[in-house]
């Protein structure tokens, strides 16, 4: 099944008007993490897997690449990625990840930042990723973390009567497969995977492991998000960039 | 500090008689797993980190190793290892790991199981291990898996009043370093590191990642050990085998 969660009216205002506060797990978290081992962007062809409004897919125009294509499944963030963050050097394609297929091209990176929790399917996935990067490409996506995804039941955070953090709860870590949740809307599916699979299925497709980045908030998060001071207690997020060889 | 606990008498001989009775997690577990993917051992050149009793010298020389030798910290282990597993082709050395200096010689093959976590300085490990490795040689080992280190409290396994496991609790994950456990008896020191800092320390010094296992039990095991079903709710061990380029 492929899972259109932001094509879903209320999942999508909500879910627009948190990433426009500038005030996320991406701003903070997510995003500085994967920007710290972009590689260099001049003159490169960029995949964006997963695109959503584009913000990712401009940066890298912004920082030098000569072409960016930013899939995503949903009509909503697409007509949002052509309003907010439309260029020249930007395509932006309605489709699932699942079906792209794009036999001329051959990419220098692919990105993919918090998607592929959303796919089923991440053998495949990594297969059509390798295929699609030239020798030397490089693929950096980010993750919900397996200790996140891992137990059936959401939120995880265990706390006491008084609402205090004691510890984070994992459970069913070798399960892999549909994770539910509840946020915004009901119904929301994720895909569990381990660490082990991740890289893996990385390495059996002919990618050389780079760097594993499990990150902490930056510290303007820390002023301005005092709860990201959790991260530290356990990771929110996986960050892994691999090469071709 | 080295920590040199199996020449504690009491721990020595309760950790003896554990591993000798041939039911524990290392025989169902651990061992499986790093098995599985040890590379062919014929003529190989084995350096073996933490060689406890032999064991797994005595494993590698049965399959084809040329010559192994063994280095561990602790007195009792290496004269149970003159015991139960001298061979000709075994040299067990008594040294703290860390002090280890083999300047005239190259592996093709350096093991290390369930030794690392006792290790202060990491980095250092990996570089001297970097640099014993001939082109092409294999360094493989396990350690505790990250999120069973990670609480400083222990016993992580949260259980209700009727003493069923209800979760495990992860908690201080980035907060590297020293642990402190009751096994057996007080004060046995472990050092937490993240999945990051295990793999990227690896990669920063020349190795290629091969293969993550996060293993679960052996069928037999479950048999035995029917505690040892927790094991697919989170992984009490990390194997990691990557090779010198």
């Amino acid at each position: 099944m492929k899972q259109n969660i932001y094509d879903n009216p209320l999942f999508f205002e909500k879910y627009i008007s948190l990433r426009n506060s500038g005030v996320t797990y991406n701003d903070f978290v997510e995003q500085p993490a994967m920007k710290s081992v972009i590689p260099t962007l001049h003159g490169k062809l960029v995949l964006d897997l997963g695109c959503g409004a584009g913000h990712l897919a401009r940066y890298c125009i912004e920082n030098g690449a000569s072409r960016v294509i930013g899939v995503d499944i949903s009509k909503n963030m697409i007509e949002q990625a052509n309003k907010e963050n439309k260029h020249e050097k930007i395509n932006y394609i309605r489709m699932p990840i699942e079906d792209l297929e794009l036999p001329d091209y051959k990419f220098d990176l692919i990105i993919s930042s918090l998607a592929v929790h959303y796919l089923e399917d991440y053998p495949t996935l990594v297969e059509k990723v390798s295929k699609l990067l030239n020798k030397g490409g490089v693929f950096l996506f980010s993750t919900e973390h397996p200790m996140v995804t891992a137990r059936r039941e959401k939120n995880n955070w265990i706390k006491d009567t008084e609402g205090n953090r004691l510890y984070y709860a994992v459970d069913h870590y070798q399960e892999e497969g549909k994770r539910e949740e509840h946020w915004y809307v009901n119904g929301v599916i994720k895909y569990h995977r381990t660490v082990s699979t991740l890289l893996n299925t990385l390495i059996n497709n002919g990618l050389i492991l780079e760097k594993i980045i499990e990150p902490q908030s930056i510290p303007a998060g820390l002023e301005i998000m005092p709860k990201l001071i959790h991260e530290a207690r356990k990771p929110s997020f996986m960050i892994i960039k691999a090469s071709k060889t």
